[in-house]
């Protein structure tokens, strides 16, 4: 039983280590160049602040997600796996949010403060920041579960 | 030592109930008439979806803070506490980050997908939504601290 919940939580976290880092690569590789009239402009993910932010935050949560395989699971460090499991999921929650705010912007525009819609002018662009962000948001749900999966069973000693 | 944790779980609860009531607060009832050349234009926070979505999470998040505060410290109901705010932090979080993700675009503007900066126009509104963002970031905090603090005793059954 403690064998199959073990290989259980490794695989999620192979899962959500995967999400992560294509989230990450993909909104890193993500740029289009585009003729607006006679202007030509180039959009990148480095453009943008919370893009940005984006990336960095799978990045780093691929790297802790890397490391935590390693992790054995006899070993006394497991409250801190599961504090720094809180700290990351929040960094992802949020890094998350906010690329999806800008992107919402992106695509519908806000037309009271006058920001027209960009996704009409770089469309691949557009497509791939969206597919950056469906994988980040696995990868948050994964994380997400993995949490409710840890207080599930670590704060009721008699499951353990 | 049992009665002082319990006073100072319920003063930070007290103080996160008032830091998420008053950013709903400040942030449902910021709005400014504005006049731009000959337009007149109004800046309401439900024009903007992410604002929208602050103030939904932030009135959840205080009818949870309110209700929680009843709940009796024997209760075996602690487990779904803890997950509870879990749940809770994550959306204080989520919101949080989308809301300042689109304050920031509207204080600085994005030159590539040419928006503008707004702020100019309506001063006191970008202040008064700063003013319940201050009040979001403190209450998630809270909630952070919360959290931490309920993962370093629950999960270790002799510290209880």
């Amino acid at each position: 039983m403690a064998k199959t919940k073990r290989i259980c939580t490794l695989l999620l976290r192979l899962l959500a280590l995967a999400a992560t880092l294509s989230a990450a690569i993909v909104m890193g590789t993500s740029h289009e160049e585009a003729n607006f009239f006679a202007i030509s402009f180039e959009a990148k993910y480095s453009d943008t602040p919370a893009f940005k932010y984006f990336v960095i935050a799978n990045v780093f949560a691929s790297v802790y997600g890397f490391l935590v395989l390693f992790h054995p699971p006899e070993s006394l460090l497991w409250r801190l796996v599961v504090a720094l499991d809180v700290v990351f999921t929040m960094l992802l929650t949020s890094s998350l949010s906010a690329a999806l705010a800008v992107a919402y912007v992106g695509k519908k525009g806000d037309s009271q403060a006058g920001w027209l819609p960009i996704c009409g002018q770089v469309e691949k662009y557009c497509h791939q920041v969206g597919g950056a962000l469906a994988a980040g948001f696995i990868g948050v749900v994964i994380y997400m579960m993995l949490l409710l999966y840890s207080i599930h069973t670590a704060l009721n000693p008699l499951l353990v």
